[in-house]
């Protein structure tokens, strides 16, 4: 049973906002997207999309705002944008969030877009298709997982693990950076997608956990509010040793 | 054989510029940034890593610049950055070079963003895993290509044409915006990858076909000049009937 994240309502008045946020917790990139908001208390309006039951594909709402249908996506008075990177770099800079987010100094902010346009076919596509070949995939079909796929994403998630700790997270605190971004924000969402199936999938990297641990920290208690649906999934062994 | 770019030395004197290019004309997000630098004679050294030869794995001077071995990848004057959408982002913000390349405006840079972020795992996911799988692997080793990454690629290569005319091209000249962008650079650069093994991915759709020859005249000469190496292959067959 998917959890309605009712802690959410205490940030929102829908009567005082023009930006309506289309999202599911259980999206690596909604995630990012959600801690954001509720860390500076962004006021929006939620739209649930429940892609576990296709709602990205049928709600006739979504498809109006979101071409491309994914989540997360959002309409503010109107603008209308998807890509989770974009969507970020925008609230921040239109929100005058601290500049560590997305620093305004040149270079600074280049090796921010360094690890967010890296993340894509890097981070993303050694998790997702995991993700959704190993567990969503049998869960909800029965089929057995495409054995090509996982074994290419196990090989470009071995790959993107050791470049974070040797390149992204080798002389800063947080990637490329001594800071807290949007960066780091993506990418330990997108981490946090194994958890859903009780994985950790940087147990055995002292670095990485440490960094992970350190995101945590930053992005607390909001952190765990987002996490709220990935908690119930793993501690109810919904998914478990499915990965 | 491969061409060398010898029109480029019209537009370098190393000793005036501290930015090194690290490239290869047969890679699109390369060819991208080349065009970008030639239109706006951006001085720089040209390092060319021929990733056919491997040069990207081996490399020294590279393997310093360049943690993930991809190219391009620059070092400017010490500040090494990778990504090309990063690169350009940051080549067009140092240089000061017109607006319309990457607004200053919010939502329109927003825009911008948004294709360049869905570039990824979309455009480049539809392209490059087919000319890898189906043309160079095959001529490179032997090997029969990979049946489920190249019916992958062709899913998202067909729901991606689509996408960039019904959202990306649908009610402006280029991508998201009404002049020329760092996201058609991106986008226009990828797609002509095809060419190399002479096939024409839009000749059916007179709707992107419009705008790549739209592309092609903004950046005139310079389009052509980069697309030297990809026409030699055309022309001599190199890659024909593969794809």
């Amino acid at each position: 049973v998917r959890v309605l994240c009712v802690y959410m309502q205490q940030y929102i008045n829908p009567k005082m906002s023009g930006l309506k946020l289309f999202f599911d917790t259980f999206s690596q990139p909604s995630r990012a997207v959600l801690i954001l908001c509720h860390a500076y208390k962004i006021p929006f309006e939620p739209k649930l999309i429940k892609i576990g039951e296709m709602e990205h594909q049928t709600n006739e709402e979504f498809a109006e705002v979101c071409a491309s249908r994914t989540v997360p996506a959002i309409d503010d008075d109107g603008f209308q944008l998807f890509e989770s990177a974009a969507i970020m770099k925008y609230l921040v800079c239109k929100h005058k969030l601290p500049d560590h987010w997305y620093p305004a100094d040149l270079q600074q902010q280049a090796k921010i877009d360094e690890y967010l346009h890296w993340h894509h076919a890097n981070l993303r596509m050694g998790i997702t298709p995991i993700m959704f070949n190993k567990v969503f995939l049998p869960k909800k079909t029965g089929q057995p997982p495409n054995e090509v796929i996982i074994r290419t994403s196990e090989k470009i998630l071995e790959k993107t693990l050791k470049l974070l700790e040797s390149h992204f997270l080798k002389d800063t605190k947080f990637i490329n950076s001594e800071s807290i971004s949007i960066a780091d924000l993506q990418a330990v969402c997108e981490l946090t997608q194994f958890w859903v199936a009780g994985v950790d999938p940087v147990a055995d990297k002292p670095r990485l956990s440490q960094w992970l641990t350190d995101c945590q920290k930053e992005l607390a208690p909001h952190f765990d509010q987002v996490h709220e649906a990935v908690y119930t999934a793993r501690d109810r062994g919904t998914f478990k040793g499915m990965l």
